[in-house]
Order: structure tokens, then C-alpha cells, then sequence
């Protein structure tokens, strides 16, 4: 079987393009002992992966040049010598940026699609959805009746955020670029929108539809929005950071202006965190969006891209704003 | 009887400058029923002033134009209508700011000075103590073996803190500004010492004594110090914030290096905090200072300025470097 997947041909510098990948087709060896042969039906592009494209160690291992990259991926298995797996079961798994591949059983997940679709599991029943669930109830710890920012609304984060949020009983703000993502966050439920592009006064904004502050802030832009969020949190707010998706592609040295001294007189907690240090809120967290979903409350959201060749293209649109909701690519 | 008191004449603009107050001479009554006359012997000024003398409500109102300020100060009763003191007994308010005064005896904390000098209670067993406890305990929770960086390490604060840090059983860097000030906090027990004026890589000075990073970061300056903090912090590592003095003054928007990414990657925790919001610390505080200071662990330091009518300069001192120590006047 042949399968055509991305390789990495140089550690970027700015913006991703192009011309970093490499479309590489290559043979999928049969399955041997306790094996299984997938092919892949959706696979994910995620903001983090532009840390492992910079060549440099943070809290992952970088992207090897020449190789395959590694990432979220759903698919079919085809083939099995593993016990846990039959042809026609659906997995979830970190093969990504390929058509299909072979790998030890026991090293898959597999995922339940009566009563979510496949794709679902790369969004709100996966990763990013796990990550806003994690911001929301542990970094934040927001109650019924309290006042959530939630930025880059119309992203895979934030379109789960704002829908837990609501589930959870509190008020949400959302901010999101252009007015065909202001509807769509609207569309999730949130309270009030704020069109960061239409404004030049971020901190203005906010307070016009939260006069009193806001209680939680959920970071994922970073720079001049991080600014507004010291402005308008009230005393004893909490941020939870995972991610600045402004500063990924940063060639020089950005400055911010320094209101840093907010976060003292309002007695702020600023918490960063990495998703995959809290695995142990994964029984918790299906177990509230199943209830969620039960009630009605959640909808699934993607902005689907076709083709493994237009992987690099679906990557690249996370930077310009291309996504309402989680980002995908279908195989 | 006679007193003299510091009055605000106009709130601040930039750095304090001893235009703003007058020296104005009353009469001190004689304490009605339930009342104490007390004599000052020690006013305390203290960073937080800083922003009570701009006019602007922040977590605690301004201090009002034309009339009195308060502020920590340790005294001695000379006439008292209250039964729980007598004359000779100490005292410590925040009826600062004046050389005498009547008040309410229930208003007052009795203290005692039979182990500690009365002017300790507005340092190292004071509220600057106190600050440097809860920040170690409870907002960096740090432990025995951990690095901890202490900025302003020569402050009121800071000179505590590195103390109680050691105490605590960690490995402490401190920063301080000047030779004499480094000399200071070398004898305070820091097993690190960078003095930051000498250096214009505060990030590489640190990084040279902590080549595995810090895990503890106490600000008390901003600005640069804060940035190097987000740099030199390991996995997981913590933040407590409880001044920014490097930023008190300032009159146009200050800028600062947005490497604020730094949060995400490694986790990091930052949490501002007042501590009048953590009374509730005191009884811990008092129990661990005992022991420490029964263990000789423990040795006060301040900076003595002598008469009333030098407080605004010991004020103004706070943040041109003046002070070892706790800042005091002494009546």
C-alpha cells in the first residue's frame, strides 16, 4: 500500500509556507505481529505544532528535516494482528501528516463514533477540547455566574471554550477577527463578541459589554490582547495560558506595553499550562461533555481542507485566520 | 502636647520629591474614655505608599490632599482610658506619619519587645515579613532544595525573604544594585549574589549561577527583572509578585520584551498578591519566626533616618537605593 505523507525540508524562520514541506510518497509495510494497518481519515493542524517546526527544544522535541511529522490523526484500521482492533474500528493517534501507516496496536486509541463522527475526537472530544476543559476548570476554576474572556473564539480552543463555558453557567465574552467569525462565535452562544480588528482600544472594547471586569481570561493570542486582559480583569481574576498564537511566527524581538503591575494591586494568578500535563482530567472531562452533549449544549465545529497535499495550506491558515472552529484536513 | 505630621500637599507626578509635603504642627488631645496617647517611635515608609500618593483608587484609597497620612509605626503609650494598656506599653498602628497621637486603644496591637526591638514590627516580624512569608509560602510553595531567586534582595522585603528562604532550606539567588548592597545581602546568607547594575544581561547573569534555571522567582522590581525571571525559571516554576518598583514612577507608558511565551512552554505560575489578603498567615508566620529566630537564623536589618521631617526623604530614598534593610525614621 502506498501512502503519501509531509516531511519537514527546513526549520522555518517566520511565517510557515510552502516551501518547508515536502510531498513524499512512500511504501506502507504490511502489519507484523501485533500491528495494525491504518488509513488515516482526518488529521490535525494545531498552533503548537509551529514550536516543533523552529528547530529548538522547548517542552517537545523539534520536527526532524527529511522525516515525517508527527501529529493528531483519526483513522480506519484496514488490517489488524492486535488482538484490541478489528477492520473497520476507528483510532485516534500521533500519525499524523500521512495517508495511512503501520504501528503497534497498543499504541492507539480507540474511539467510540456512535455517537460522535471520527473528526469530532481531533476537536472538541480531543486534544484542543481537553485543553479548554483543563483552562476552564482547573487553571481558572470558573464558577456559575461569572464573567469568562474567552480569545481566539473562533478557533479549536476557543470555539470549545465558549460552549463548556456556558455549560458551566458563566457569562462569556469572546473575541474573534472579522465579522464571519463573530457570527459564528455568536452562533456557539456567546454573550457578547468583540471584534478585535474592528477596534484600536482592545481594553475599551471589553469593558463596553463588561463594565464590571471580567473574572477569567482564556489566553491564546498573547501580545496586545494580554494587555487588555490585565486591564479589564477584576480583582482576584485568573488567566489560564496555552497558547500566543500572535508571537509564533515572531522573526525579531516583540515589546508589549509594561501594565504588568496590574496583576499586584488585583492580586491576579497567571497560569500556563501544556494539555498533555493533566491527562488526569480525561475521565472527568468525557464525562461532563457527554452529559453536555446530552443536554444539547455542544456542537462540534471544523473548517475541513481536502487532501494531504494541502496539509502545509491548512497549517498555514491557522496564522491568517482561515478556521472557524478545529482544522482539519481530510485524507 | 505637640505633634509634628507629614501632609500631602498635591499628589505625585513621577518620582516623590519633598515638594509634595509639609511638616505642620498640632495639638495632640488628651485620650477621651477608651482612649490612648501614644508617642511614636518608629514611622515606617514603605513602596505601596508609592501609589496612595497618586490619587487613583486601587486597591486602597488614596491618601486625601491637605491632611495627615497613615502608615505603619511602632510606639509607646504614655496615657491610656483603655484597660488592655498602660503606659510604657508598645504599640504598633498605622498611625504613622506624626510623632504622637490619641486613639482608640482597641484600634492598637500591643507588642512585645522583650526578643525583638519595637522597630522589628515594621520589618522582618512586620508587614514586610509577613509579605515575604506568604509570598514563599504560599504563592511560590517553595521547598527544601529548590532555587530561589530573590529580587530587591537589600529592600525590606527582600532581606527578609532571603532569610526565610534559607531558613526554608532553599539555594538563594539575590539581586541587589550596587557593591555595598551586594556585600549586604552576601551576609544575609544568600548563597548567590548579581548585582544587576553591573550587568546588561540580567538573564545571562543569572543563568551563570542557576545553569539549570530557578524555580522560584520573588519580584518585588518589574521591568527588566521580570523578563529575565520568564527566561531563567525552570518547568513548573513560580512566581509571587508583590511590587514592581521599578515601575512606580513612571509618567509615560513603559515598554517591556514580550517573551511572555515563556509562561506556556514552561508552566510557569505567576500570581500577584496583597497581603492584607492572607491575615490569616500570621499565626504560621509568628511560630516559624520564633523558631528561626531561636535557631539564630534570623537577624533584622535596617536603614535609620532620624526626625519626622526627613520622612518624605526617607521615602524618596525608597527608590533611589537608599536603604539595607528596612527603611525607617525614628522619631
Amino acid at each position: 500500500m502506498k501512502s503519501r505523507e509531509i516531511h519537514l525540508n527546513a526549520y522555518l524562520k517566520g511565517a510557515p509556507d510552502p516551501k518547508y514541506y515536502d510531498v513524499v510518497e512512500t511504501d506502507v509495510p504490511a502489519p507484523g505481529a501485533g500491528e495494525v494497518l491504518v488509513r488515516n481519515l482526518y488529521i490535525s493542524v494545531d498552533p503548537y505544532m509551529r514550536g516543533r517546526m523552529s528547530g529548538v527544544h522547548t517542552y517537545i522535541a523539534p520536527f526532524g528535516i527529511g522525516q515525517v511529522m508527527d501529529g493528531g490523526a483519526v483513522g480506519e484500521v484496514i488490517e489488524s494482528n492486535f488482538d484490541g482492533l478489528k477492520p473497520g474500528d476507528h483510532v485516534s493517534s500521533m500519525h499524523g501528516w500521512r495517508e495511512a501507516y503501520t504501528a503497534p496496536g497498543a499504541g492507539l486509541t480507540k474511539i467510540d463514533t456512535s455517537i460522535l463522527p471520527p473528526q469530532a475526537f481531533l476537536g472538541i472530544a480531543g486534544m484542543p477540547g481537553l485543553t479548554a476543559y483543563v483552562g476552564l476548570k482547573r487553571m481558572i476554576d470558573l464558577q456559575p455566574g461569572e464573567t469568562l474572556w474567552m480569545s481566539a473564539g473562533a478557533g479549536a480552543v476557543g470555539s470549545s471554550g465558549i460552549q463548556f463555558a456556558k455549560a458551566m453557567g458563566a457569562t462569556v465574552i469572546a473575541t474573534a477577527g472579522g465579522a464571519e467569525k463573530c457570527a459564528f462565535v455568536k452562533s456557539l452562544g456567546a454573550d457578547h463578541v468583540v471584534d478585535y480588528k474592528a477596534t484600536d482600544d482592545l481594553t475599551a472594547a471589553i469593558t463596553a459589554v463588561a463594565p464590571d471586569g471580567v473574572d477569567g481570561y482564556f489566553e491564546n493570542v498573547g501580545g496586545t490582547h494580554f494587555t487588555a486582559a490585565l486591564n479589564t480583569l477584576r480583582r482576584k481574576g485568573r488567566i489560564a495560558a496555552c497558547g500566543m498564537i500572535q508571537r509564533y511566527n515572531d522573526t525579531s524581538a516583540a515589546t508589549l506595553p509594561d501594565n504588568l503591575t496590574m496583576m499586584i494591586g488585583k492580586s491576579l494568578t497567571i497560569r500556563g499550562f501544556i494539555v498533555s500535563d493533566h491527562a488526569d482530567m480525561f475521565t472527568d472531562f468525557v464525562s461532563d461533555l457527554g452529559n453536555w452533549m446530552a443536554a444539547g449544549k455542544i456542537k462540534p465545529a471544523e473548517t475541513v481542507m481536502d487532501g494531504i497535499e494541502n496539509a502545509p495550506a491548512a497549517f498555514s491558515g491557522l496564522f491568517t485566520g482561515q478556521n472557524t472552529g478545529k482544522m482539519l484536513v481530510k485524507i
